[in-house]
């Protein structure tokens, strides 16, 4: 349908660009009787807001939701629900530059040649990171959801950032100390690294990348529908989806193509009553299925685009090469406000799944 | 829709099990007035079917593929094209044993739990590797109709296989070599060491993993629809529709997170009139749209689950632990017959962006 | 999607052409754990096969349907089904005279338009309403999970044929006379005048048309997804999709044009606990959700396109008009073998808005 | 995907209730370049809005319209196009008796059932005919593209209401006539006595139906995806999604049944160089394909449910029947107002289907 939307039964049609009026979302699909408020996603919202650190652009914007319909007497109603942010720190003249001298690294160039030049540029416009708050609105919609439903828990944070890996720690700790730090680390001696890495790397005027491994726990068994809308495939897709990601792995992943099959799989046996395997080496994802264990996945995100260093590019003027510092305000990094987003669309594509599945009712609870 | 359909201009529904009657698809929307007869899309099929070698599975199959509909004098109506191959060589006692006792890396378990037990579970039915027929039928519609178009060449190889890595090879090189061996490796060298490896690591009951690389040359500027259909979103979606496959990246991918934005970013200069980027660290797509650069990716493959050697598992029956030697025909490594796979699945991803784009006509040439 | 395509969650893909090899379908996202064999499929197909009876085509087939995926030990799997019948009594040599001279009322012209030349007119092609059969291969299935599920029936009729409108009729006659006359009439009475008409405009070369009237008990209540895919939107849809239907209405219908609010409003009371209605105007529909009254509908047939008398048309390679008498075998009213295609449709929306609502489990009883 | 959305490549989300904080929709798939602005959308909407005149509504709604993405310098981006008007004059506290005696004629009861008492009931909430403003803000950029790429025009008109039925006028006399009087007849005559007819009825307590005939003229070749995205197929999906439709009938429609073949069949005809049709029984659609012929189709309207006289329903609360009297403001007819209504819905689909054709470029113009 449309390329701005995704999932079949939880629906999420966004809209909006960085230097436009607004950035928002509609969400189709949520059933009817979740108790939802503004206050519900202001939260998430304000996890990935710009301008919180000396690790994030210094764009202010409040970030300040509104939920514009499909919520009654404080609960959802089984209607489409709108929800948006209006943008106000928009300072768009920085960008006239590169409309003739487009960024390396950035959609400028193939996006005006796709729109013919109609495209909103102001701000990479549609292509802004920007546009990942609709995820998160939509995603903190599906976090409530899958909370009240199975306790389900989606955990992520910056598992490594320009070289520095986290490393010893438990998922509880992960989930601890994640957002008490600026970078999104599940430990904080990785925080002060990464944040010392980061700070060092914005003085020279460039930037970094890193991994966000994201965890679920209490996923129900079976969510999926194979072949092409498998779990792992879903996630896959909307991981893509979000700008500056150049990779997925689930599970073992990569390092799973150089271990043998003896050393991959995972046994079964029994905890309790209840089937589970000794390792987790596929992610808790089997033929596109969740298999009860903790959903396991890492996302690869490359160094920011825009820096303030010379870059060579060409003038579509002069048809001649050019230099170009990146005007504007940026991100070192996008690792640490990628962290909720990557956070949201996982809980976006298991909500679809719970409702493709059958897991969850259309109406929750019963109004008196 | 169907989780076993994917596209929406170039549609393909999948169906078939493993050792059910046949496999097949039924593909919609591709333009009328293409020249198409069996003879287009039994090369591609003979390139996966099983029994060819040493390295695959000893099933022998004939995978004789038949075009039921959608086709009339040698050429595509506009109207489903079905295509189905029949099963021949079942041997389907073998798998009575893991209906009690799951094989551990597949989808036995979860199958069942969410199926009630009603899957055929013979030969993993719809969890089997063998539902790729399906989508190699699609995908060789899709390469005649992008050659035809675009001039467009999807070229995919084992890039790594058990750990031994092919190196110093062009893609011209690649395209060459690759079906001319075993393991379709992109260099002669490469295909040695991968096949000794292969050989051994079967004689001892194990089995092998690996990364198949694919690039496509000559595709067009624009393919893809942000944010969720963008291109790589599409491509990352499809890839892990394959079995056995637990990562995908894109150009530098999971290394670009190590690498900063200077390093990473790819610089643009003018060849001839043409603009182009001195790197390919984007593997050809910005901001989800295929940028004219060679398309590269890469998808991760497990070492296969099914092995010869004892594994753990759980009885469902008796509800203790049991041990597992896994019967039937296996292949010590899906990495050879997934080459052809992942260019199927790239040809079919590109086909259904190029109709969307508008790139393709709804009609090629005019009948006399 | 795919147009040849419908339903979201019970999907139906079809294939095939009036004279190719084929008629078939693939059904997707029916509940793993029905039983199911041909059996179940094969009494559907008969009721509307050709060459049963003086009102119908000549044309004789069999119509022997073959399921050939997605059924395993009897039961369901929850894989896709797919389901083929061969075309046998193939005639194609009377047909090569139409693409000269397209006949009035089809699609000749304008699908030779469409797809430059390429589609298979033999038949009609893909224009025929041969493709039906598909339509009842998913119906039947539908049909019986609709049955399980809810006690749920539906029963069409010809309510009116050249004229002949059949009168003073309950549900429970039509349900138990329509399938004992050839022209599926709801009483004795109308099939004698219904018939007699046919066979009158038969031997002047001429054809009928009439109006099927549908009718579905113990429909639950709640089903539709406003607003788009309201109930009466997607039946409408399907019903349209029927070849020669040219209108459908709801309830008091085109009638309630020429009513009061007062006379159309249906007044509610209680039936005992039930809350029910005292008209049925709405046709069991409100608000695009069912209402859980009886669903009622009638569906407006043309009188059918091929007819034996002399007709004027132009002639696409001399530039002229022309005189076109319609060869081959033809139904002098489509109207009868129409009726189990509009139960099946009505099924096919149905089954689909049920699991929608998710008022269908995912998998039916468990497995021993 | 959505119930809420309509369109598969010009795509229309709807949101928002009639008592809520707005009306909007997403519009997607728009083709980049089309100079549009509010000025070309808030005429479409002002030809709909209520309070206009004594045979309306008395509720007192700007509707005023603001575009909040998509639109960058005066043209369309590309990207989605939020678009919305404020709800102002709501009077919320006259519905809280229907909460417990549904009203005759209206979802209030089955709305309830299906989202377990949580819609938002006031003015019918999502039921409303209100939320049809948004099928407006979608039709007006579809009028607006289909005018500038064929000259495509959509011209509907009151042709019956309350039993007067309009006649004797060419659709270029409607063209000119049916915005000029306020109940949007073809003819001043009709309007005259559709007019004194709502009056008279509106002062017994009581409401009108009708039936509103839309004519496309120029509308290419070949639009529709057979067999169920036929042209037919979607709008009369998308009719039967504006509240109050009963029914619809393309061309000689219900008529047809009771004409024969010979009667019934468009004889050809050469036009100079072009293919026509002597008579336009088909309304314009053969094979579910437009055939170049006027599209013609006629909407059945039932009598608006809301009346101002006593009818009988059910309490809830008392589980005994009870008297109503419908408050709150209403149209004694929703003939006029859906006028404009029905011209976008068929402006919605013939747009999707020319994009889904290819015959609409994917960016209009190139900007300079």
């Amino acid at each position: 349908m449309s390329g701005n939307a995704i999932g079949e039964r939880f629906h999420l049609l966004t809209f909006g660009e960085s230097h436009g009026k607004c950035i928002g979302a509609v969400l189709d699909g949520c059933p009817a009787g979740l108790p939802l408020s503004e206050e519900d996603v202001q939260p998430e919202l304000d996890l990935r807001k710009p301008g919180q650190s000396i690790v994030t652009t210094q764009r202010m914007e409040e970030d300040r939701v509104e939920i514009m319909s499909g919520v009654f007497n404080g609960h959802t109603t089984g209607a489409p629900i709108m929800m948006m942010i209006r943008n106000a720190d928009k300072d768009s003249k920085s960008y006239e530059a590169i409309r003739d001298t487009p960024r390396p690294g950035h959609a400028d160039l193939v996006a005006s040649i796709k729109y013919g030049g109609f495209n909103d540029h102001r701000g990479g416009g549609r292509f802004s990171g920007r546009i990942t708050a609709s995820f998160v609105m939509g995603g903190a919609v599906a976090k409530k959801l899958l909370r009240q439903a199975f306790g389900l828990e989606v955990i992520a944070y910056s598992l490594e950032l320009g070289g520095v890996r986290a490393e010893g720690f438990t998922v509880e700790e992960a989930a601890k100390n994640r957002y008490s730090n600026e970078v999104r680390a599940p430990t904080p001696k990785a925080a002060d690294e990464m944040k010392k890495k980061i700070v060092e790397t914005r003085g020279k005027g460039n930037s970094l990348g890193g991994i966000v491994e994201c965890v679920a726990l209490n996923v129900p068994v079976g969510l999926g529908e194979p072949v092409f809308a498998s779990l792992d495939s879903d996630l896959a897709r909307i991981a893509l989806s979000i700008p500056a990601v150049k990779g997925v792995e689930f599970g073992s992943g990569f390092s799973s193509t150089r271990m043998t099959g003896l050393e991959n799989n995972d046994e079964y046996f029994f905890d309790g009553k209840k089937i589970v395997t000794r390792t987790n080496n596929s992610g808790g994802i089997l033929g596109g299925l969740s298999n009860g264990m903790p959903l396991v996945f890492r996302v690869a995100f490359k160094p920011a685009s825009s820096i303030a260093s010379k870059q060579k590019t060409v003038s579509l003027k002069s048809g001649k090469e050019a230099d170009l510092v990146v005007p504007g305000r940026h991100d070192p990094t996008v690792v640490p406000r990628a962290v909720p987003v990557v956070e949201s669309v996982t809980a976006l594509v298991l909500a679809d799944h719970a409702l493709r599945a059958g897991l969850m009712p259309q109406v929750l609870g019963k109004r008196g």
